[in-house]
């Protein structure tokens, strides 16, 4: 930023004398981001990039803070965040403090902070479908990916039983690309309760797994599907309770498909017929 | 491993005195591996973790040694390594000695050496088709995601233009699951000498866009899947000189799907029609 510039002193200007320096109970909060447990002490996670804070801007995410590095006072994106918060939100920093909260190795000069959106998942809920249940996903690029994935197909909200990968994990939510604003996520949702909620909405359970039959469009779009864990699949106990099992015919060789391009290929599939 | 037990005695016996300690140009040597550089001026990489090894060997893929850290003595694998290869290429080292070579936070106990397998195209070559042309793909992620995906569909020739990401990198050979001993990977691959070896194969390009139409599957299987640069796409040098542009119809919301799992719709839905 060019100081001698009236411009930049003017976006100077609009921000709060304390600015460029972040006091150390600051970063160190923004550290203990990066660890599950403090971020649902807190109810609070870590958002990093131009694009993703953009996405839930215009998503209307409730945003709580937004830290920019000093070399974006230049930048074009910067006048659209401005027009999308609240400027008492947006703090500038040096681009070296910017670096230090940051979890990637090429910041890109803004990080925000925002609430973890909890939902209480009852066998009472109305229709969510169709929808995703995820048993017990451990990597987080694949969440991020089937997030993405979910939102493409219009799939809007994605079930996670107990044991699964934290969807507000830096990782989870750079892979969503924006999708973690657009998809209504349910945590803790056991297979028990889904089953007996499945039962009072009618709603189809399909499960993937490489025991079952090449997947069939659905006339219908109340589908709920069902995808395992990366390295053990599904329990028995959920492929028994399933009104149908899909798998992906292998004309090659291999074990197995990578769960986010498994779940990418039976999503397309399952949409193909049931929309307008 | 138990060494009163006199089945692990006679277990050490079976490799030289000098085992369990690598010496530091060996290690040098082995980190060396982990840079681009130095793979291609040794023409070597680096395969980390039991089940990738086992592939290797399975394939009959010329290993040139297996590292092996002592607790890995008592595993059942590791006799399965000795029926199928020689035994002077396996050298057993301590277990800090592993991890001290590792690019893992959790080594497996196993790492091995072996040859980058270069092939030269040309526009005289045989059919190689159905094949899959990535232009300017740059995450290992998913590059070792689309060679694993292109074994499940038996598309068993892959073809990189200049810029790729090394296939050999570690990231790109963990995330293969094995599949970059089964399909053959052809580097430096310009779209100029594509587009001459096409037309003489009588080969379909098929690229993927945005900008195309829903996927049709095709009757034959002579044809070439172009995907482009995570996030610039194809340029339309390519995009012009292709028989179909497809794409994957949007039912919700979004900009774009991670590459691999568009890359997997595709090839799902292009073989779903041309195999027995």
């Amino acid at each position: 930023m060019n100081l001698g510039n009236p411009k930049g002193l003017t976006e100077l200007a609009f921000y709060d004398k304390s600015s460029f320096s972040l006091s150390r109970s600051e970063r160190q909060h923004i550290h203990s981001l990066h660890q599950k447990k403090f971020r649902y002490h807190f109810n609070q996670f870590v958002l990093e990039g131009v694009k993703l804070v953009q996405e839930a801007l215009l998503a209307r995410y409730p945003i709580q803070k937004i830290y920019v590095g000093k070399t974006a006072l230049s930048k074009d994106w910067l006048q659209e965040f401005k027009a999308l918060v609240n400027p008492e939100l947006l703090r500038v920093v040096s681009d070296s403090e910017i670096s230090s909260i940051s979890s990637l190795k090429n910041p890109e000069g803004v990080i925000a902070l925002a609430p973890i959106t909890t939902r209480e998942f009852s066998t009472d809920l109305p229709r969510l479908s169709p929808f995703i249940y995820l048993w017990e996903i451990n990597d987080p690029g694949n969440l991020g990916t089937i997030l993405r994935t979910a939102r493409w197909f219009g799939i809007t909200n994605v079930l996670l039983s107990p044991n699964s990968v934290d969807p507000y994990s830096p990782k989870v939510v750079r892979g969503t690309m924006g999708a973690l604003f657009a998809i209504a996520i349910w945590q803790n949702v056991t297979f028990k309760n889904l089953k007996i909620y499945a039962a009072n909405q009618e709603i189809l359970l399909i499960s993937a797994d490489t025991s079952g039959s090449p997947v069939s469009s659905q006339r219908t779009n109340q589908w709920g599907l069902i995808l395992g864990n990366e390295s053990r699949g599904l329990p028995d106990s959920i492929l028994n309770n399933s009104k149908y099992i899909f798998s992906i015919p292998r004309y090659g060789s291999g074990e197995s498909l990578n769960l986010s391009v498994s779940a990418g290929i039976i999503m397309n599939e399952l949409c193909q017929n049931n929309r307008g």
